[in-house]
């Protein structure tokens, strides 16, 4: 189908689900979730053809991993939907309401956003999650995953569709762009007039992509570049299990820890003591000249170390010798996601918060909870990184709009 | 000076008003406020170039009205000034804060924006407008605006800046792109990392060309192709007000009222009694086929004319049957600015305000009450017409954004 098409298809839809009440989005949901499960066996067998193709295509086994369905990823799939059916519905709630001195009552009333476009890479259940989150939240979704998940995306487009139509909702609130070039990737980037918001899911190139060519409004999500700082009046051993945290419980996410900063007057104990423990876990350490001093065994980093997003058992160090230079530091290197001091110290640990310039600052604790689960929204559609709309973990107030209601009884403006 | 350069300077000003007190701030806006004033000769005697070279150019003498500076349009600059130094400062207000079951302290707080761009066409007040609403919601701005206005608009910004060090506050906080070229423009539109919302304030043409070429998030402002709906149960005398008041107490502004539409079963008396009011104002009308049965002297309309902001003394008539089908020619043609419903009806007045998809639906009120001054913000930076960030009148809020502040005590993810 013509792109134009969809676009046409998803805004008659989203004007539908405009004012579509709680329980029937519910049901949507619900049901949505039981026939990916019924379809359990179908789902499976179109994701081999993914799969083998993968295969032969010499795709490495993790990245086959994640592109693979189960049938517990299934079950997955349908216990997000039924979570996202418990959440609370964000639309239609009243954020304030005043009266104006001629008499006029105006209120601003949460709203969906419309239409949302999802760019994603390999992972199938993507497709079942975004359109759970922006369906609960009244908007129609237009999805574009990777080529490598067409088949499986289709087949699960399919099952939801199929449930949707069901329970009488228009089953175009979901549309599955299938032709996986670039060029439809970039005429997506620029239906203005059709999608309201695009939001890349996925590695840096796609979301460098996507803010390049865009001209729908765009939010950018995904790349963190965090540090941990350990102050000098940090308690070590604290600090040790928030580093070992943040760089090694998972490592190829974005609130991952990248860099540690240190302070100088500590700095030699210290790094001994997170070189012993990180060793254990096979973290290569990048350190500056003081670092290197400290631990003889770490390689020397480079100007490209403080700036790098390794995704890997890697971690650059860095000393400094005041909280201002650590700050000064970050703020130069961050990609504004996730940040985190340990310190002892009331005053540095405020003006940490109040300085760093990132979606999540965190005094004492690790910044792998930058999420929407562990901040306790329920659901998360990504993590924006851009100061405008949303900063941080998305749920699903992050995907409406407001608009303002306005009651008069026939004033006119002097 | 180099875009970039200007673009570094602003970030590291934006990173010192950061955490700056409203006190400061203040300061700084009366301190501003005074020096337009105290320089008012000066900036009169600059604004005159501008002036003389657009008279030479053969610009119209209303367009040549807007970039002309007077004593009293400088006062008007400066009580701006205190007025937003008299406004209560957003940043800083923690929107929510709650605790996770493991002990962590999540607190979503507001923080300026950072670095705003501004592009802008002839009027030089703009200048100083747009720099107290950024400065006192804690950003810095980089001004772009018309190369008709640059001589008034340098010494604008001279002021401000001298008056600004005068109270030792860093005045790279604000930036005046003095090369007015496309190629500038085109790439102060892609200075991503040092910019970071741009909003453009100006014709459609202009709010195009940013839309299209941005790679910086953008804040799609000010096109209102503004309906009144007249329903079947409406009062006569309250539409005619309401419609007059729309249409004709200032045509060129984006709030005004460009189309009617009227239920046909009052349309053949209603439309009579509207060519009367309106023929006395000098409107000319373009109706549909049953528009024109009602009032001969109307011309009929083509479909380009639903469509089409006329910001003239010309309004398009259309006819329905129906509210649904009122709501439905509304949503298609509408920019989503501001629309409105004139009835009796309790039903329709819901049904209009939950359906209709704009900023600002209005029952039974002007729809040129769309404006922060008048819904009570006590300033505006523009209207937004998209629903990231913003939807409607921006004031100070609009100028900010959020942080995740985190209080631990240790906590790992597990």
């Amino acid at each position: 189908m013509d792109l134009l098409e969809m676009g046409r298809l998803a805004k008659a839809a989203a004007a539908k689900m405009n004012c579509m009440d709680t329980g029937t989005k519910n049901r949507g949901l619900l049901a949505t979730a039981a026939a990916l499960v019924a379809h359990g066996e179908e789902l499976i067998e179109a994701n081999k053809i993914d799969v083998e193709r993968a295969k032969e295509a010499g795709m490495s086994p993790s990245l086959v991993d994640r592109l693979q369905l189960t049938t517990a990823r299934i079950e997955g799939m349908a216990e997000g939907l039924r979570q996202v059916a418990a959440l609370e519905d964000p639309v239609g709630e009243v954020l304030s309401m005043w009266n104006r001195p001629n008499g006029l009552t105006i209120g601003q009333k949460r709203v969906p956003l419309g239409v949302i476009g999802i760019i994603y890479e390999s992972r199938p259940n993507v497709t079942a999650d975004a359109f759970g989150l922006c369906f609960k939240a009244g908007n129609a979704v237009i999805l574009k995953g990777g080529s490598d998940a067409i088949t499986s995306n289709q087949a699960i487009v399919k099952v939801i569709r199929d449930a949707l139509e069901a329970e009488q909702i228009d089953a175009d609130c979901i549309q599955l762009v299938t032709d996986t070039s670039r060029e439809t990737a970039a005429k997506m980037m620029k239906l203005n007039g059709y999608i309201d918001v695009l939001i890349p899911r996925g590695g840096a190139g796609l979301i460098r992509a996507v803010v390049e060519n865009a001209t729908v409004p765009v939010i950018e999500t995904g790349t963190g570049n965090c540090h941990v700082y350990v102050d000098e009046s940090a308690d070590f051993d604290m600090a040790l299990d928030i580093i070992e945290n943040a760089k090694t419980q998972r490592t190829g996410v974005c609130n991952a820890c990248e860099s540690v900063v240190v302070h100088s007057s500590i700095a030699a104990a210290f790094i001994k003591e997170m070189a012993v423990r990180l060793s254990a876990k096979n973290v290569e350490m990048r350190g500056d000249e003081r670092a290197v001093q400290a631990e003889a065994s770490m390689k020397p980093a480079t100007e490209e170390d403080w700036g790098t997003e390794y995704l890997d058992l890697i971690l650059s160090v860095k000393t400094v010798d005041s909280i201002e230079e650590a700050i000064a530091h970050i703020n130069r290197y961050n990609t504004g996601h996730s940040e985190a001091i340990v310190t002892k110290d009331y005053h540095n640990a405020q003006k940490f918060l109040n300085e760093i310039d990132a979606a999540a600052v965190y005094v004492n604790a690790s910044t792998r909870f930058t999420d929407g689960f562990e901040f306790g929204f329920g659901a998360e559609i990504g993590i924006s990184t851009q100061k405008l709309h949303a900063r941080g973990p998305m749920g699903l107030k992050e995907l409406t709009s407001t608009k303002y209601i306005i009651y008069g009884d026939g004033q006119i403006r002097g």
